[in-house]
């Protein structure tokens, strides 16, 4: 007990006792020596921020609008700044959506949260993909959600088993996927796999949550649409967020959805923290209309190609044969399989040479494989991907 | 129901589904109007902003530190923050807390959410002022969190009536307060009654959130010592801010408690957020550690001290004589009472001629007194405040 009190209960809500610390916070806890390389963490490079083109913005805007920036803004976020991300998802996602079904998040993992106590209570079940964003594991359980995960292949979340999971447990609150270059596997769900959920969905009166934070960072192959596009009902709940196209420092992020439900996650927001920085929102919507965001995101996703590639290229050199591993499209990861390895027990060997990865189990919401690692490959230098991947691949090698 | 599905339960949580706008986003529908003259929201005057030392600091740090203000910061926000905070905490309030014991919120907003879900379970009953602050209602309402107001006097949280509170309801599972210069009444609790209430829960083991917003803007008499400062345990929750010293705008507020405290709320802030704003807390910092923050502190406390001062001068020339109010010695709000008048009801007439004020009646958590409203002093213009209560005046003297 907190104090010389009696009670038996403890100080913390049930919930909060329940809470545990991640398998990311474990894998950061590393990073402190400077001799580490970390294919752990979801970080964007530094290099791809627009640092320049933020300071034009605040030079130009601070002196004159300054006070606007640093005043409160309204609850759902500014409505410039709604009316470019209406704009931008015409004309980038195709989605057509009023600037009054958008609010502004701080994040896209806020926007996780809030969607989470929306449609769930506790106790209540969900279906994700199996693997899935292991922060969205996170901050579903701290509502109390409990998550079936639906395994993946090569084209994302297998429907077939969508529709035999849809029978044993006939009322999730709500579907979740990532359709492009997920997290953490780097798969991309094809064109009829979204149709199929969207489908499903429909038929069964389920909410469909799609996030969709590495949509713009496409390397190569041709683009598919993302569901809300394709959803003419509307109802099908779409996240989008900065971090990866501007800065995630600035903690910005948006959801897009039917009216009822923006309607009440503007009250939870009111609860939560009352709206996200207007400051951060002012320079996203100068960095959108001015249109400097067209011209920066080919610069990201050049460097992130050549990252990628040479992550690649070092796995084919170095790695053993028996290692497999996804060969995403896009987005910041890639999905590392050794059968019959345990990479959770792998890891301290792995820590002792001094390169880091998430294990897989992290990502997965019930009981999952163990064979499995995330790697990223946007935040390190060149030369510590290849001398990371060698690493990693002399642990394979050692370690049995 | 959400698609063509059967579900018989609503598409939302039944928290979600229970919460309803508050009285102050009614009070905001009315603003559009540019005739209104609002004494309503709790917004600082954008003149108390520090525009030009907030340009210095991003123009000399951006071009070298611009990439690690716009990258991931940590969860519980960066060191170099909780430095100074803890700094000025000791050098301000006399609280001596260590770095490790500060996590950094969205605002202090968040920081009341995050301790809401941390310390109470969906239906339990915890202890608030009343009245109290509007959207601390509104925030643990949205934990399902019941509360139970005390009555106040002059020198705040009247003791004796916590006392016999505490016999009725001897298991609250924390007493929320906020000392100095009271939202929404302005008053400020006396350091007899802060060290009885310390003593109240050391002796019966409850736990204490001390809510500080307006601390830093005292215009005249003498300082008293936050309870925090007080408490050799060390287990006083404290909950400061940057929205009324620097910027709302920023979403920048700390949350200072023992170990524990700080421990699972790294983990709610993971879940809720991933982190505030590192942009905003490097103007944060920076703020601080170059003394702006010090020489900018008496600057908004000459601005709200004369726009105080003129607001109860009007009072004295314009209203009626039965018309009573507080005279708040710093902080941003005056409670405004007339006996056997319903302000709820009186709005509408108010709103008629132009002026706008939040009914008393919606910072109460129980049933409450209808015959107050709060006025904001702070962000009007000095001619509106004039115009406006002479306005308010001519409510009061017709409205009966």
């Amino acid at each position: 007990m907190m104090r010389s009190g009696l009670l038996v209960r403890s100080k913390f809500s049930s919930i909060v006792n329940e809470m545990r610390p991640s398998a990311i916070d474990i894998t950061l806890k590393v990073l402190s020596d400077p001799e580490m390389i970390s294919f752990g963490g979801g970080m964007p490079n530094p290099e791809s921020f627009p640092v320049n083109e933020i300071l034009q913005i605040l030079n130009e805007r601070f002196p004159t609008k300054g006070k606007n920036m640093l005043q409160y803004g309204p609850i759902n976020g500014t409505e410039s700044l709604r009316n470019a991300i209406s704009e931008m998802l015409l004309k980038r996602e195709g989605i057509k959506i009023s600037p009054n079904n958008i609010i502004l998040t701080s994040g896209s993992q806020q926007g996780l949260y809030m969607l989470g106590k929306l449609l769930a209570d506790r106790g209540d079940y969900v279906i994700t993909e199996a693997p899935t964003y292991v922060d969205a594991i996170v901050s579903f359980r701290a509502s109390g959600i409990r998550m079936i995960g639906v395994e993946m292949d090569s084209a994302g979340m297998k429907t077939e088993k969508l529709r035999e999971t849809l029978k044993r447990y006939p009322r999730p609150r709500f579907i979740y996927v990532i359709p492009n270059f997920q997290n953490p596997t780097g798969i991309t769900m094809s064109l009829e796999r979204r149709k199929e959920i969207l489908e499903i969905v429909e038929e069964k009166g389920i909410a469909l949550i799609e996030d969709d934070p590495y949509g713009n960072l496409r390397f190569c192959g041709r683009k598919i649409p993302p569901i809300k596009s394709l959803d003419e009902s509307g109802d099908t709940i779409y996240l989008g967020t900065f971090s990866k196209i501007l800065s995630p420092g600035l903690r910005l992020g948006y959801i897009a959805g039917p009216d009822d439900v923006i309607e009440k996650l503007l009250l939870e927001k009111e609860a939560i923290d009352i709206g996200s920085s207007t400051l951060s929102q002012f320079i996203a919507e100068e960095y959108i209309s001015r249109g400097y965001l067209e011209k920066h995101i080919p610069k990201i996703i050049k460097l992130y190609k050549h990252k990628r590639d040479l992550m690649i290229e070092s796995f084919e050199s170095y790695f053993p044969d028996n290692v497999q591993f996804t060969r995403p499209e896009g987005g910041m990861f890639i999905w590392v399989t050794k059968k019959g390895t345990n990479t959770d027990k792998m890891l301290p060997f792995a820590i002792n040479r001094k390169v880091v990865y998430v294990v897989g189990s992290a990502f997965y919401p019930n009981r999952g494989d163990h064979s499995s690692m995330r790697l990223n490959f946007t935040y390190s230098s060149d030369e510590n991907i290849v001398e990371g991947v060698k690493r990693l691949a002399s642990v394979f090698r050692d370690y049995s």
